[in-house]
């Protein structure tokens, strides 16, 4: 029996991508999220509702401190107010220090020692990518990254990435289509009682379920 | 001034990866070790005096019960007493799993913060290479890493390999060629009072210092 490994953050793209991968590889899938010091580890609890829900086991490994300091592990770091396409370009004011490169490192580490694991599941989408925004979300990065787990791995652990040329509405309307529990889901990294509505995953949030035509179950504070 | 970031066990690659880093960006390297739970940590003290030898920062992380156990990290694991040679063909018994992956992203988070870095050192050999005995070394491997470094930091860190093609004995006329003080390195697995002498890495340093016609200041055991 074939197993997954599934990068999960509690939010859109990695809640698809495990629905995704559950279909896939029926009731021998793993959710594994990074408790990295974000500010927002109320998505951590989502994620496990997430798994809960779908009945997929789900690992927490707190690398609090390891991460280098920057975006939203920065302490004095106030989430912008603003679309994505209203950042300033360069280096995102979000961007993590190599974070992609450092969970599906750590989540291959997991999942090689498994005999029967064979896939990693990473839900980078192609709004991240967009204009560099998240450069460890580009196909350039996951290509490099692909080759270096096939590789390092003995060819045993592949990486999937279903998501990676879609847009949030394009990623919406797969997790819909795979019954994604949109409601357990977390996006806002203001981390509050409810989604805020007006940082820029909160604002990509609200324009994918528009421009999907899929019902969005989210209560916004604005 | 640019900066360099050396990925540092204290052994014999990474020790001469230091000193050729160290020749190319003076006074503006930082070696980087991690504790990832392996039984020797006795190399963790030597990648300092190394360090301090050549009056060079050192920062250690530890990583330990975040890496999968296998190998090294594997308590009930005995190390054997072979050459690399004569071990069985498929999964190196010392391989750790996806070690370098994860030490090279780790590396590369910290790095990435520092206005000034530009450049990560990694000491990986064509021995280490060979017969795929550990495939997070070979040049497949390194290839995918650098490109996921460098395009998932903005352009802006760059992985150097410098010994990538060196045998062992290569590696130690280079070391010698930059005055790497070998007396403070440490190679063993088995990690006791002085070099065993008999495990697979202990036999690699010493036929290496033989074939590269360089006095080996070791003690071995036997």
């Amino acid at each position: 029996m074939s197993k997954a490994y599934v990068l999960l953050s509690g939010g859109i793209d990695s809640s698809t991508c495990l629905t995704v991968a559950t279909r896939n590889y029926q009731g021998s899938v793993t959710g594994v999220s990074f408790d990295y010091g974000q500010r927002h580890t109320k998505e951590l609890d989502h994620a496990h509702e997430v798994c809960a829900f779908l009945g997929v086991q789900h690992l927490v490994k707190k690398i609090d401190g390891l991460i280098g300091v920057g975006g939203l592990t920065d302490k004095e770091f106030v989430v912008p107010d603003a679309s994505y396409s209203e950042l300033p370009a360069g280096v995102s004011p979000t961007y993590v220090p190599f974070r992609n490169g450092v969970m599906l490192s750590l989540i291959t580490s997991i999942a090689v020692t498994d005999p029967e694991a064979e896939a990693i599941f990473f839900g980078a989408h192609a709004d991240d990518a967009e204009n560099w925004a998240y450069p460890d979300c580009t196909p350039e990065f996951i290509g490099g990254m692909a080759n270096a787990i096939y590789i390092g791995t003995y060819h045993k652990i592949r990486l999937f990435t279903p998501l990676m040329f879609l847009d949030k509405a394009g990623v919406i309307k797969l997790g819909d289509d795979h019954d994604t529990p949109w409601e357990l889901t977390w996006s806002c990294y203001k981390g509050e009682e409810v989604h805020c509505g007006v940082c820029p995953t909160c604002i990509s949030r609200r324009d994918g379920f528009e421009l999907a035509c899929v019902t969005d179950p989210t209560r916004y504070k604005s």
